[in-house]
């Protein structure tokens, strides 16, 4: 699969390279790794010439909160409105031995002949590292073509942190007289989202107290995220309040910060899975590794961001004797015949040298 | 402070000797490093002629499950029957920059003039990790001279997988019709815990009806752990029972296969922290460190087992031209002036000899 050509095709709102895409994101191979790279890399700020404008949004909350009933509500909604819309759904169950009671777990109603809907699941990351470095990549990427992007997370408590360092907005589902979300809240150890959602508003006076109790939560805590009720149940209530809370919340989105600090972190986290403490420690640690990625040009993606924190640590690539592959550590899209410059790349000579200077190298 | 003095001193029962224990197992200094190495080297099962004989209970739950209430009750019981206990809170909001609505969370009642009790509260891990290896040190350390050693940790679903790499047996708190819990274990995220507690009995109908959903979903996974109802809230209710089934499954347990599977996890694991997912592969992936790990002495402490893993993975340490400080990346413990062979170790010639010749090196 030709990694470049995936990114231009994404680039030009061509929703039918999205499949590809995923594979190729997901692929660990290393001939598939460079050609990843080359893909995102096609997908910069710089490439697109701004941030990719589609809303990433994740969302997250306990098993059987509804969150998918919701999402098959929503994405129906979106679609009826000329919107196209990619959920990634990640299943933390395939990281445990035991099977789930519930059986298979609820899916998101789709056609899968409609081109403007996208659902892919993934499994988790291991328990190092939360949310899979491939569906953080893959939102970004789908945010080039696709209106919204969904990345749908179980959990309580580190879930949402997990995706507030990829999403534009967080939204928390929680269904009526769910405790547990409340009291993480009121403890401190929850990071606020921006919008709370108590499902099956059917339920009546107890979504309604559920959504009386955490709206004075919130306040409490000095936060003005709106919580809304919703009924996913046909025919559905509070579905169209809630797309237009996203909406609003996309327009007032400053996104190139939000976005830059994403890649950022990113960077430096799977930096860290690769070359563990003592890698971070190598760049002067956590200050110092976050000091280098702010004296790269904003337009970078993420694999050229992780490159250069690797070639600002000396060896940390290829230690003689380490016994891996040679080229495993290089960095990424490194040596792949089709990294090429951008037609669009918008960089100063200065900051783009050493990714210029990679694909001089790889187009000879 | 003197590592093999204070891990000689737990040996031997002196409680006096754990709060420096604590201290020095959560010094990052590299001298610190050290003298913790010995001290657990002091405690090794070789050194101790078998496992630490004290239960290490994990005790995890929602915030407002009443863990706290709970662990005051249970502490204060433990001592009227004159067991001895340390309880390791660990505090995830400490990782937050928002702070609690809660304000000062629930404190662990205990009388600060009794040498029997020992109650400290940690920060929690980064998030890559969970779990700080100084709480897993520590509880392996306190093992040897508690009669009960308790991890207080907060969380639904992934913290009970953490807390279950180190602990004899996992408790799971649950307030009554917290049902996010009962989602999370008939989704399959969750772990099966080796023991349920349903607080707030007073409740009435409610924790009833709690502990019958709890003993129902338990039942249709195939797991046959106790659920237990209790009020902590004097004259308490249950406490007798709960003290009751922990020691039925702590004399019920081999403890043996158990902690030395946990060493090893722990061990790969500050490895893989330390070195990153490079310097996994070049043990030959997690198989292969696996693989390392079995062929090590049973009777090896964690950070022994971790420099047999350095050793096995040329390369990793201090390869020429990383730029951190020399020494960094050499074995926990070596260059140690108290590092010193075991007068209790019973290891064979063949399989100790690595640790031996350390410790020859570091006597000269």
């Amino acid at each position: 699969m030709l990694g470049a050509d995936l990114g231009r095709r994404l680039r030009e709102g061509d929703l039918a390279a999205a499949p590809d895409t995923l594979n190729l994101l997901e692929s660990t191979a290393a001939p598939d790794r460079a050609q990843a790279a080359a893909l995102q890399h096609e997908l910069s700020p710089a490439a697109l010439g701004g941030e990719a404008p589609g809303h990433i949004v994740g969302v997250t909350g306990p098993p059987g909160s509804g969150k998918s009933t919701l999402l098959s509500a929503l994405v129906r909604r979106w679609r009826a409105r000329g919107s196209t819309a990619a959920v990634l759904a990640v299943d933390p169950s395939s990281r445990r031995s035991g099977g789930a009671l519930l059986g298979d777990r609820a899916r998101i109603d789709f056609d899968p002949a409609d081109r403007g809907v996208l659902i892919r699941s993934t499994a988790a990351g291991t328990r190092l590292g939360g949310l899979a470095p491939a569906t953080r990549a893959a939102a970004q990427a789908l945010a080039a073509a696709f209106d919204v992007v969904v990345i749908e997370t179980v959990g309580v408590g580190q879930a949402e942190t997990e995706v507030a360092e990829v999403a534009d907005t967080v939204v928390v589902v929680v269904q009526p007289a769910s405790g547990d979300v409340l009291q993480f809240l009121k403890s401190g150890i929850m990071e606020i989202p921006d919008l709370l959602v108590v499902t099956k508003a059917d339920l009546g006076p107890l979504a309604l107290r559920t959504r009386r109790d955490l709206g004075a939560a919130l306040r409490a805590l000095g936060s003005h995220s709106p919580v809304l009720a919703v009924s996913a149940l046909p025919p559905g209530e509070g579905i169209d309040e809630l797309i237009e809370a996203l909406r609003a919340r996309r327009a007032e989105l400053d996104l190139s910060p939000r976005r830059l600090r994403s890649r950022r972190a990113q960077a430096l986290s799977e930096y860290e899975r690769e070359h563990g403490a003592r890698g971070v420690r190598a760049l002067g640690g956590r200050r110092g590794a976050q000091e280098l990625l702010r004296g790269e040009d904003p337009g970078l993606e993420v694999p050229a961001l992780v490159a250069a924190l690797e070639r600002a640590a000396p060896g940390e690539c290829s230690p003689p004797g380490e016994g891996s592959p040679p080229g495993e550590c290089s960095p990424p899209g490194e040596g792949s015949p089709l990294r090429e410059r951008s037609p669009r790349g918008a960089r100063s000579p200065q900051q783009s040298r050493p990714i210029a200077a990679r694909a001089e190298e790889a187009g000879r």
